[in-house]
């Protein structure tokens, strides 16, 4: 209780200063953003040897607390890792601002001139898991859109995010910010993070990144807005008049360059008359790959070798070397089946007829839909956005890949010359 | 027990049916749209005896349960209000259809060709309290926009709100739409509503129209995101360099103009250099209309017959002929009462310096700044939109007056030409 007591005091105190700061970084202009941005840059660099030490801390722990060697991996910052994070922070330092752009302005029969103009959002609270690197990334694209941020990192990598956080301070602070634009929690404790989400008055949004678990549970105790997506069943639909050499590359490209990723395709749809024409040459690439292929029965005619695919392979996020497959009778089925297991992140059409792309494009009600090409380009670097924070398959505020301008809300400036209403 | 579970049964069933009608509303044409909307507009001219009849039910239990005088008024609807409101439907027919716009387009290095198009949020929870006529507005801007809706009106109002959703019935069906892309909840149960607010799978968005009580309420209790505002405390920054003829007008119809509504100046800060030549003039206006004035000491030395102000009445919404009004030593003063005491609804400064105006345009944190022009402006149909559904104070989603855009979500849609990831 008296523990409890004290990071809640701490919390407090934090959440205040980083609401103040954030009226600060609302106003840096788009110079300072960037020579803070490229300061950091630099610092990072400069204290590799630090963050190797402080790395190592976590590294321990990890080890002696037995967690797995891909967690390991993805723990681990190296000399390389910390170059790459620089870079990441040098791009966004570089990207055009994106507050206090004129979005639209109109003049109204009155005189007045009413102009939308995008302005930060306010404090962004940025809950994630172990990858530390997304210390650096989040804080970089948070101030380059002028809000101030929380940062809650998993517990395996305290010591690592702690030491960036101090590194964009000391950055911060040679600009005579406060080091509380970017708000660490100092805290492990897991009630931590309930508290924060109920503080609606000094957090205007919630981005949590991470698995399906945190994802869910960060969404149903927030009464902060999240912006998120809780999984990626992305579809791709080779319909009957697909070119078949570019289905078979599309498909094994959504699958296979990456499979772990939520833009990987994890069921694919196989209209019924090029099944035949078009599966063996996929198979034979999908099987020398090493990926699994669960099929309905018209698939396995095809493909002997397949697993019999089950209801639940469908709708399944495998994120590995894991395909079910189906065979439809034409383009309502494959919306139908979409529409039934789909969520809503990325599905993609293979078709030369522009009748069956004009139909998929306007029905399929995905953050992204893709006409003859891979799932995998759902993405921010890809859309050219500069940069990610994250992918939405929510209908509300941003969707799809979020770059900056996810970041951003606008206001309304009336200007007028002494009108009065009527 | 058991009739809970009855609400519950005819509620979820409600809830499939509505989600399923949001795939239909999402593909209807520009023109079927209209048309539809259209159709409604006269229908609900030809039931005007219907809907009197009905309406009278309710007005007949508002009676003997001893509701006020102004909300039976609310309540009521004659031949020439039907009239207003089927010309408000009409209205929303002609508006530009905001859904299959290309908001951006671009073409990216490999040769994917990006598009930003808009689609509609889905399915639209609308509760509000007694003006029955909100039901006729906001199931025409919802479909308009291509969502379903499902509303939650006042039990005052049921009968009411029912008949009016049966007009929209019975054109839907004509057009072979089902009549659940308009639910309506049969229920009065208060606990409908918690329910309703729980179902993030079946429901997109929520918007309360209604009093701070209802909105907080519902902002405490939904999973769905909501777009609202809680209060509106209007201010108008009289500067040093005002044209104090412009800054009468300007105050005083702000107060006085239709005092009751969220976008009335509730305080009004005055530079201390050109309070003596200002307030005179505006207190005898104020004095006249019946405004009761609550200033400070520097306030009262010069309209000795003010109130004194008290620490609450900055920052109240008196919704009413009633003014707070302190002087302030300069433009950051003035700032700063507004960042303390304002609710980031609108604010407004009056002055002929330049500099001044873009201090405050940019500093200013509302959804509506406005520059020499009244408070009272801030709408949307004064900004052109045609319409209103709400006004937001949020940062998430849509800020400020909000028309038809604000209840559109968007796609990327991506064109290649057999384009793979490397």
């Amino acid at each position: 209780m008296a523990k409890s007591y004290r990071w809640k005091k701490q919390l407090k105190k934090t959440l205040g200063q980083v609401r103040c700061a954030s009226f600060l970084t609302a106003r840096l202009t788009s110079q300072q953003k960037k020579k803070i941005l490229q300061d950091v840059s630099r610092q990072l660099i400069c204290s590799e040897k630090k963050i190797i030490r402080e790395n190592q801390r976590d590294l321990r722990t990890a080890k002696q607390e037995g967690l797995s060697s891909a967690m390991l991996d993805r723990l681990t910052l190296t000399p390389k890792r910390i170059r790459e994070m620089a870079e990441g922070v040098r791009a966004v330092a570089s990207l055009p601002d994106p507050i206090g752009r004129v979005v639209k302005r109109w003049k109204r029969p009155n005189g007045l001139v009413i102009s939308r103009v995008t302005v930060p959002i306010g404090v962004i609270l940025i809950i994630f898991e172990s990858r530390p690197n997304v210390t650096a990334e989040c804080a970089s694209l948070c101030l380059k859109s002028g809000n101030a941020v929380i940062l809650r990192g998993g517990r395996e990598a305290f010591y690592s995010n702690r030491v960036l956080v101090s590194i964009f301070d000391e950055v911060l602070r040679r600009y005579r910010l406060t080091g509380s634009c970017i708000g660490f929690v100092q805290t492990t404790d897991r009630q931590a993070v309930d508290f924060l989400l109920h503080q609606d008055k000094e957090i205007q949004l919630v981005i949590p990144r991470g698995g399906e678990q945190l994802i869910r549970k960060v969404a149903e105790t927030s009464r902060i807005p999240v912006v998120k997506h809780y999984q990626g069943i992305c579809h791709v639909y080779v319909d009957q008049k697909a070119d078949s050499k570019k289905a078979v590359n599309i498909a094994f490209n959504a699958k296979m360059q990456r499979p772990g990723v939520c833009n990987a395709m994890e069921t694919l749809l196989v209209h019924r008359k090029i099944a035949s024409r078009f599966l063996p040459e996929l198979g034979r690439k999908l099987r020398e790959g090493g990926c699994e292929v669960r099929g309905d029965a018209a698939v396995k005619k095809i493909l002997p070798w397949a697993q019999k695919a089950t209801p639940e392979d469908y709708g399944c996020e495998f994120l590995d070397k894991v395909l079910a497959v189906r065979v439809v009778s034409d383009i309502d089925e494959a919306m139908a089946h979409i529409q039934k297991y789909g969520s809503g992140h990325t599905d993609a059409i293979v078709t030369q007829d522009s009748k069956a792309a004009k139909i998929f494009r306007d029905r399929v009600d995905s953050s992204s839909v893709m006409v003859n090409a891979s799932t995998r380009f759902s993405d921010g670097f890809q859309y050219g956005f500069g940069a990610e924070i994250g992918i939405s398959t929510d209908k509300i505020h941003a969707r799809g890949p979020m770059g900056l301008e996810g970041l951003t809300s606008y206001k309304y400036v009336v200007e007028g010359n002494g009108q009065v209403r009527t």
